[in-house]
C-alpha cells in the first residue's frame, strides 16, 4: 500500500444499505393496506430521484440547511400525486417518511465494518441526518465510532465542507482518511479534498445488475464489498 | 416511573471515567522519565481546576468556540511552570495533552451502558471533543449510538444549546431525554431545558471519598453507578 490511513468514512445509501428494496417494501407495507397497488420499486426510484435536486437547493444556498428527513418529506409530497396516492394523514406520511430509517444493510456490511473497526476509526459521512444514521446502525448492527456527515457539516455532499469536517472531527489530515462509496462522484469529490478513495461495487443498487459497468475512474482501492475492502486493507 | 424517556445523555469526565487517577498516571509515565517528581494527583487537580475558567471564556463569548483539546493544551501551559516543569518539546506536550484521550472508565461504565443501550439511545453529552470521546469509547468499550455534546453544539455545558442540540439530533423533545451525570449543576442545567435527570454518585471522583456528601437536590433518578441506573430504569 502506498499510503497509510487512520480512518474510513462511508457513504451509506447504496454503499452500505439497499435503499431501493427496503423503500419498496416499506412503502408497500404501509400503502397496500390502504388499497394502493403501485409499482413499488418504481415508487422507490421516483422518491430517490428527487434526492439530488432537493439537496441542490441547499448546496446552492437557495434554502437553509435542514435534515435530510425534512427533504425526504418534501420529496414524498412531490411524488405521491404522481402515483395517484390521495391525501394521507400526517401519522401515515410520517411513518412512510421514516421508511428511510428502516433500510436493510447489504449482507456484508456489518461484518465488514466490524473487521475494519479493529484497525481504523470508522464513521458514516452520509447526507442522512444523525437520527437516521443511528436508526440504521441499530437496525443493522453498524459499529460506528461516531456519526459524522451532513448534519455536522451543515451542508450536503459533494460539498468539500462535508468531507473536511469529518477529517477535522477525527483530528486527521485528509490524506489520513479514506472515503468509501459505491458512487464515483462522491469519491471524486473526496479525492479533490485530499482523501484517499475506496470504491465498493454495488451492481444491485438500482435493481438492474445487468446494466452495471465498473467505473472507468481510478481509486486507491476497489473492492466487491465491505468485507473485501477489509481484506484489501489488511484487516 | 412517572415519565418515559427514549434517550440518555451522559456526562463523561468524572461520571463515566476516572479522570483524576488516569491523568495522574499518564503525567507520571511521561514526566517521571524526564526527571520530574511531582505530586501527580495534585498535578491532575491543578490541570482540571483550569477547566471551567477556560470554558467560561468561550461561554461568555470572549473567545471563539474551539475543541476542548485546545483548551486543555492552553491550561497545561498555565500549570507546567507552577509545578516547575521546564520547557517540554512539542511532541511531549502533545502526548501529555492527549492524556485526556487515555482516561480509564469506572468499572461499571461499559457494562452499564451496554445494558442501557438495549432500551435507550445513548450518547455522551460532554464538553470533550469528538475525537476525545471516540478515543475514550475505543479504550473503554463504550457502545455509543452517536457522539453528541460541545463540538456539535459549538458551545460548552451548562449552556442550554448543548443539551438542546443533543435532543434535536435524536429528533426528541427534551422531556423524552435524560441527562445522567455525577454533577448537580450539569443536571440542573439540563432540567432547566426540560430534560429528565439521572444522578450517578461518584464519591471517588476527587480522591476524597470521606468528604463526599450526597447532593441535596432532587433528581428523577439517583443511582450508585451506571449498572444501578440501568436497573432503576428497568433494563
Amino acid at each position: 500500500m502506498q499510503f497509510e490511513i487512520k480512518a474510513i468514512f462511508f457513504d451509506v445509501f447504496g454503499t452500505l444499505v439497499d435503499w431501493r428494496t427496503s423503500i419498496a417494501r416499506e412503502a408497500r407495507e404501509i400503502l397496500e393496506p390502504l388499497g394502493y397497488k403501485l409499482d413499488w420499486p418504481a415508487f422507490a426510484d421516483a422518491w430517490r430521484a428527487e434526492y439530488q435536486p432537493a439537496m441542490e437547493q441547499v448546496r446552492s444556498g437557495k434554502i437553509a440547511f435542514c435534515k435530510l428527513d425534512v427533504l425526504h418529506m418534501h420529496n414524498l409530497e412531490q411524488i405521491l400525486p404522481r402515483f395517484k396516492v390521495g391525501k394521507l394523514d400526517d401519522a401515515t406520511k410520517q411513518n412512510l417518511n421514516l421508511a428511510w430509517h428502516r433500510l436493510d444493510a447489504w449482507p456484508d456490511t456489518s461484518a465488514g465494518l466490524k473487521r475494519l473497526k479493529r484497525k481504523f476509526m470508522i464513521a458514516p459521512v452520509s447526507n442522512g441526518n444523525i437520527s437516521l444514521m443511528v436508526a440504521l446502525a441499530r437496525r443493522n448492527d453498524l459499529p460506528w465510532d461516531a456519526i459524522l456527515g451532513s448534519e455536522i457539516a451543515g451542508d450536503f455532499k459533494p460539498k468539500p465542507r462535508v468531507y473536511l469536517s469529518a477529517c477535522e472531527a477525527f483530528d486527521l489530515e485528509p490524506s489520513q482518511c479514506m472515503m468509501a462509496a459505491a458512487h464515483p462522484n462522491d469519491l471524486a469529490a473526496a479525492a479533490a479534498c485530499g482523501l484517499r478513495t475506496g470504491y465498493i461495487a454495488r451492481p444491485n443498487e438500482k435493481g438492474r445488475p445487468a446494466e452495471y459497468a465498473a467505473p472507468k475512474e481510478r481509486f486507491d482501492v476497489s473492492a466487491d464489498d465491505v468485507e473485501a475492502l477489509a481484506q484489501k486493507l489488511g484487516v
